[in-house]
């Protein structure tokens, strides 16, 4: 059984929104899941100052913190995050950067991972932003495994080959129906790893 | 006066379009303009089989071929192509890897330039293509010039804060008017380097 | 057995040694190998002026000319080129690029790559070259599998985690032996593979 | 006079000398120039297990933290910082992600950047990281000015086109001597900021 953790990072609520569709299509293709979120950095103010940011706050206040357990447990992970100015953002990025640990005893060598992102221009680093998370896992030593156009679906979700990514408008709301992409991708995740951890 | 050349590549028109617009707001922002193709690489029988690709090829054989001497001629290079698999297309590829010569001579160094792209998905590779070209241009010793988010229009023309990108469905047709975007950045890039290259 | 292509665009001869040494890792491995060389781009006396170019168009006139048959036929694929301006090769672009009719037919998803790269500085487009190759291969639903720090022998040959690189003088030496980093890579490419196609 | 910030990020030293050398380069070439830390991330039980750490902790502690004002004051931004898994530190993500407030209101639109980078490993993200920067200023509307090939000085300081990188050893040490590449990326940065802050 794949063992399949999804690391996410979401102000507002979009990429908890795509990491709870990745927990359902994980759990359809028969992994066992866990949906993290990484630690928040930012000041308890500017949380409180922006109304959708404290709703999403308090509605994701029971998902777990992620941890370096969590990552050494899993054999997949999928990285969702807010694009940040074309990067994945400084939350996710700490949380990347603090696994020196696993990384120095060779835990993380082999680990299958895939990416999504969102952002509010359709353009604004949505493929930037996956890109950035594969550059990084590549020093991890995992294995990339994009979505590609691996499904026809693909071509009416926006088409992104790296990764699921959303659009939000100003209100948060999604722009296009994303969740087969999210859908596909995992499931892609998901099948591939299990044929690289069997015996 | 700044010399702009435009510089693109165009299998079925979209980017001879988007040069043609960049050629326009090139002169209303002042600058003495040229407009260059890439050589092709493709054989005959592959365009004669595609009739938008042959009728491009047709309605812009007076268009003249790019060559070094146009490199050189210009202060400013606004770059212009399809994606092909997330990089900017193979015949741009060897036009920018033939300028060996004047990057040996250093006279490649303080162009200042920009760059297009246009795919058929959405998020198809148009954010990673121009990062390629940019990429490229900074082994040339290159001043980069993106618009960023630099004009409110912007936010209305898909928001690619790298360059101007279309979006075009399976007719060809641009799905989303991006000439604003094209315009802006156009503008813009002509008057930095009006900047640059004053005594 | 894995069926490995290693698919490389050498001028003088770079390219070709790692790609030899590759071949030579992946027989030991247990792998059936094909090496083929893309198609070259340059005229005649681009070739003729350069000794060392010269030298190594002859001494490679008997390595087969790279084709999509090739790629098809592949479980896994090794490429191995030149950095140009930061990208890899235009020759192999245009191999690259012209892959559009598998790509069509669904007949890249699921194979298996990774990269390799040279240049005449240190950071020359070592890291970028590879990084461009993976961007354009994502697009075919390819799965990524860069070396990382899998290996100790790694942080003697430079640490690249994208892929085995090579930084050659100006009389085509290799400034330091990579040849354990280019066995590296393709064992561990080979080893995965043979998971994900085992029944 | 062009005013030059350089904020760094340097755990154990390396990015601090580098911005050392940047602000003797700056004042040579006429620059005002300030000299900022990014906010530290990590705890201090981290800091205090690293002997190397700490000690830099100590030396730097009269360096005054970046903030907005800083940015917004600048003309032109010199980044450097080590290399964490193929991206710029979180520390120093932390501090871009957080200059939303001056994007909001247009204030970063047309600052000149340039970037710098280190790692343990010759190719451990060196250039991967630079780029990185400058995806993300491309969505602040800056215009980048990476070195290229513009001074002959750079082919012996590891050629990176896109900033000054540094390898250094176990112990720290710089493995070449990198200060005349610091200063030329410096010196051409404040050269032409010079004309396009001009009026």
């Amino acid at each position: 059984m794949v063992k399949l953790a999804i690391i996410y990072y979401s102000a507002t609520g979009t990429n908890y929104q795509m990491a709870k569709w990745a927990e359902e299509a994980g759990k359809e293709a028969g992994a066992e899941v866990k949906v993290r979120k990484v630690q928040e950095l930012a000041p308890k103010e500017a949380i409180e100052s922006n109304p959708a940011w404290k709703k999403n706050v308090e509605e994701t206040k029971d998902v777990p913190v992620a941890s370096s357990d969590d990552v050494e447990w899993a054999d997949a992970i999928l990285f969702s995050t807010a694009t940040r100015f074309g990067g994945y953002a400084s939350q996710m990025k700490q949380f990347l950067d603090t696994q020196g640990g696993l990384w120095a005893k060779g835990a993380l060598v082999n680990k299958t991972v895939s990416a999504m992102s969102s952002a509010q221009n359709e353009h604004g680093g949505q493929e930037a932003s996956i890109l950035s998370f594969y550059t990084s896992l590549m020093h991890w030593g995992a294995i990339i495994i994009p979505p590609g156009y691996s499904d026809p679906v693909l071509f009416t979700t926006g088409g992104n080959p790296y990764g699921a990514s959303a659009t939000v408008d100003q209100d948060g709301n999604f722009t296009k129906d994303i969740q087969p992409a999210v859908s596909v991708q995992t499931k892609r995740l998901i099948e591939i790893t299990k044929k690289i951890i069997a015996k």
